[in-house]
């Protein structure tokens, strides 16, 4: 207790904190100022557009929420829902299960869509559930469910909400410049995220996003929005950049330091380059992985390049394989959630920590402690395997 | 946009964010670790203990809020009130009516207490409204108001509730370290506190405790806490600290290795050592003033050490001085808050702020820019005075 902390050397390949780069790490230490001193507000203005870009959107209302990626989620739906309203929730793994609390938590109805763990939400139950719910006022679904490493078509489910005269919110917290995030080509109306996937920035900020049909409900809300911090009315107050700041709460600072420096990297190398860099070194992961006998729990039209579902084979101890890769290699993967804890593990290969050399590690790490476990393991397979993929893509 | 962000090297003497310590920025940038990793569970332990330090109290709910202090006061709000409720708020500045607020989103009713702005909370006050409202279940007061830079009698206010049967819900965000915060002398009850002010670290945590008869509130509620990112019940199972530890939302991982460093300054320092450092600095700094032939806006029994009001004199534009402080000194006091804008100035004199040297620059850099503002200002005498006030305390 009476130590300076000096945390170990990790590399961070679970769900999430990832590696962040030093380029970050550097920006967030730099001296703190006022949150209302002017250059201040010129960095506000810069980190609005650069999320603009980064979330492909024109909506004036994107932001980042003082707070993690949870209370993002809570910024959409305390605002967005008042009592009584009925939300359409589609659960596919443990988020879908958070904003079905959250729906109840405002005083409304949330009407499920369940689909498994590990399977992409359905649209044609969607459908369906408009169907019998015409008076629903919202859908809100998961892009990208950290829990299980499933993408789920946000296109189509966006395009379902329009046709039945609802607004969407969606989670892209794993998505975000990992794969395509195109909340203006969905027509989505509030879209939240966070900075520790595969923004690599340290984790705490929730970037947002809402659509002017958002806005423009949350201006004719009845019913005083639950929150008093996370109110779009008062916020808007400080970030909405018509005029004159109105002090809300302290910003933090250093952290949107950090956001910014995590902007600005992601459009140097730009979208594009960022979703195929991702992409390759996805493949080049499974490829190693299958070479030495694991299987992926995902179908592979479904799965997310940044976050990959493995199967932990019979007879593995979970938590003494996680524990060896941490003691070992300083790597760290992460277990399943919910359902699945004890049954897989989630590969993270998000934003900075997505590159060949975490590729090569986590591959190498991994043949070896399952083999000191006792686990059939191919030996030798991986790591050739994972590098004619990276050729092929090159 | 295009470029990375390097802020100017300003004072801090507002009313927070306060200057922080290269310290406390070396510890901020130091390696991204995951939140369920053992050394960052050890780091949370210390951090527990430290903050029990901070607050003088043993109670075992004690933990950083993961959002700035506004979340802190919410936390406290939404956890201890219930629909229908009847809350006791103390206003004598801007932060008892953030607190109606948090109280009437609860679906509680408010009962206020008010005070003029610069007046410290009135017990007497207080002790008669129980009496006209003996169904109240909390009395909600702010032991040191930002906006005035007054301190109310905390030990006082909480042994009226105590009397009533009512808990306490107590913001000290600008006092703690900065004056007495004792916690458990006081018998409070649910505590809230920010990382930006006499803590010296950066903005964006909240620091909280609650007591167990809090605790035991909470646990008998009937309505579910309204938010599901600051339900103490869920967020314990992170906190807790009993047995394993379940994932709640992804803790802000730097900025806790921040506050960490931020508390072992304090610790190394000590309480005792703190309180004196701010009182010496803050009378150096009214000697000055004064001497300047300024006047304070708080009598002298009320005022806070960390945080003076000044009154600034016929004539003088308040956004052009502060401007010509912000731009030939790098030097950031604050101005007046509702009410006050335009009427006073509000001087930080907070945690590692607090020293020789920043009451030498205000006094110097004050004299100097109301003389070019054409104001009446007795000149060299106010740094005389300061040294005096500091030999004598010496």
């Amino acid at each position: 207790m009476t130590d300076s902390f000096y945390p170990p050397l990790r590399t961070l390949m679970g769900p999430g904190p990832s590696d962040v780069s030093p380029r970050v790490l550097g920006a967030l230490s730099r001296p703190t100022i006022g949150h209302l001193d002017p250059h201040f507000l010129a960095l506000m203005d810069s980190i609005k557009a650069l999320l603009q870009y980064a979330f492909q959107t024109d909506n004036a209302l994107t932001l980042p929420i003082s707070a993690p990626g949870s209370a993002g989620m809570e910024a959409c739906f305390v605002n967005l829902v008042s009592p009584g309203d009925k939300v359409i929730v589609c659960q596919n793994g443990v988020f879908g299960g958070r904003m079905k609390e959250n729906v109840e938590r405002c005083g409304a109805t949330a009407v499920m869509v369940e689909d498994a763990w590990g399977d992409a939400v359905n649209t044609d139950k969607v459908t369906a559930t408009f169907k019998t719910h015409p008076d629903a006022t919202l859908l809100a679904f998961v892009h990208a469910e950290t829990s299980t490493g499933v993408r789920s078509d946000a296109a189509a489910l966006c395009a379902i909400a329009a046709e039945h005269g609802a607004l969407t919110i969606v989670d892209t917290v794993t998505s975000l410049a990992g794969i395509e995030v195109c909340v203006d080509a969905w027509g989505a109306d509030a879209v939240y995220s966070g900075t520790q996937k595969c923004l690599s920035c340290v984790p705490g900020i929730a970037p947002v996003t809402f659509s002017d049909r958002a806005v423009e409900r949350i201006m004719q809300r009845q019913h005083k929005v639950q929150s008093w911090f996370l109110d779009m009315q008062l916020v808007m107050g400080y970030w909405g950049g018509e005029g004159k700041r109105a002090y809300h709460h302290t910003a933090p600072i250093n952290a949107l330091y950090a956001l910014h420096e995590s902007l600005l990297m992601l459009r140097e190398e730009g979208l594009e380059a960022a979703h195929a860099r991702h992409l390759r070194n996805h493949r080049a992961l499974v490829a190693g992985l299958e070479a030495m006998g694991l299987s992926m729990a995902v179908p592979a039209k479904h799965r997310l390049p940044q976050l990959n579902s493995v199967i932990i084979p019979e007879g593995v101890d979970d938590a003494v394989l996680r524990n060896a890769l941490l003691s070992e290699f300083d790597l760290e993967i992460g277990g399943g959630l919910g359902a699945l804890a004890g049954k897989t593990w989630r590969i993270g290969l998000m934003g900075f920590a997505s590159n060949p050399r975490n590729v090569a590690l986590c591959l190498q790490a991994l043949e070896a402690t399952l083999a000191q476990q006792g686990a059939s393991v191919l030996r030798g397979k991986a790591l050739p395997a994972a590098q004619a993929e990276l050729d092929t893509a090159a």
